[in-house]
């Protein structure tokens, strides 16, 4: 049995839940709430960070990437043609060269400013720094996220999927990080419809389901959130 | 014929040279400034970061944990007994948790403040922001270090390696970040025996000679950093 420590909201949880819908993996769900650092959750992970993944009470498989190459490595086979690896080394590094962007640099530059303002600030009592968003950190993700979404829409409109043609690892990151940020209407799909047109692909997939059904309390998802021709 | 972009500061560049010659790779070497944002560089990696690999002219690949995966898909079977990933999933995903701790955690907490600091803003233009180091971000980081390396510490004293009975990829990105830091003499070597017992078994493996021989100019290495039984 698997069981995924993770919080709704953190962009690289949902690209876990994605990775365990499309393996057909069911799994138990506990939500964690990084900033609490709960003495039980740092034994499983001292970085205090979600998402982390048990198997069977195994030794604890820790983050977003680590679980896609535990994923891939446990049930990749079993998906024969739909495996969202790679098979040729060249093709499995540019794969990771995207995921790793979107983990880190996509995420340090933008969803983490978007989510952890509008929605983490919601739930983080204010003797920890809970409360209104910082509108200045708010304009530096909006300016960020432009050239992003420039990029996106480049890859999807010369490789048809983002890391070539057929839909990865990758594009579950991307959608994931992208996810986050359309539930509180951040996301300028204007900017680029080869971003938008790939997005669209990647968000009716019955993978992404569970994701469309998250609501924060008190914070309503933007009209375009589940809206599968937005 | 591979070629590896990198600068002999970048830890994670660092790492890479490891990688290369544990697996017995020759390579050529070009030495990137990454805060120049060379176009021709940009063009190769778009995120503007060290280190990049390429092999036969192909496609490059990015990053130190990229690259890693791609040595070990495509050499990692010659090592046979001395491979550096190892066989069980399990065990690949806690030597990769450490890999990521110390590609992410540990150089945005620790090395990364003091390499720009001490090394990078030496070569920095100071239209660029180059120029004398920031004595509040060095503060930072030396309080920083000492959980690391009694983290470290605890990893080594209770399994012989970082990341298990075997020495593998993580012992040689924890070792490539602490080299970088033991260059200017800021690696509390007092604070966890296990730590320094460990840091001397891999500072001594032939892979680490290339790393003891750079020198940054007009900043004099460390006693300690090239000494083998410092």
């Amino acid at each position: 049995m698997l069981k995924l420590h993770h919080h709704p909201f953190s962009p690289a949880s949902r690209f876990a839940r994605l990775m365990l819908s499309e393996h057909d993996c069911k799994a138990d769900f506990v939500v964690e709430r990084p900033w609490e650092r709960h003495q039980e959750f740092l034994a499983l992970n001292p970085a205090g960070t979600v998402p982390v993944l048990v198997e069977n009470d195994g030794p604890p498989i820790v983050g977003a990437e680590v679980i896609m190459e535990y994923i891939d490595e446990t049930r990749g086979y079993a998906l024969a043609e739909r495996a969202l690896m790679p098979k040729h080394p060249e093709a499995r590094a540019e794969m990771r060269r995207l995921v790793h962007w979107f983990e880190r640099k996509f995420h340090d530059e933008v969803t983490n400013y978007f989510v952890h303002e509008r929605i983490y600030k919601l739930e983080i009592p204010s003797s920890r720094g809970g409360g209104a968003p910082d509108s200045q950190i708010l304009r530096a993700a909006r300016a960020n996220i432009r050239h992003h979404i420039r990029y996106i829409g480049w890859l999807a409109g010369s490789r048809n999927w983002l890391a070539g043609d057929k839909i990865t690892f990758a594009d579950l990151s991307a959608a994931a990080q992208l996810s986050a940020i359309d539930y509180i209407g951040e996301v300028p799909w204007d900017v680029d419809p080869h971003a938008t047109a790939w997005y669209a692909r990647v968000k009716s997939r019955p993978s992404f389901r569970g994701l469309l059904a998250d609501r924060v309390t008190g914070l309503p998802a933007s009209p375009s959130y589940a809206d599968l021709d937005f």
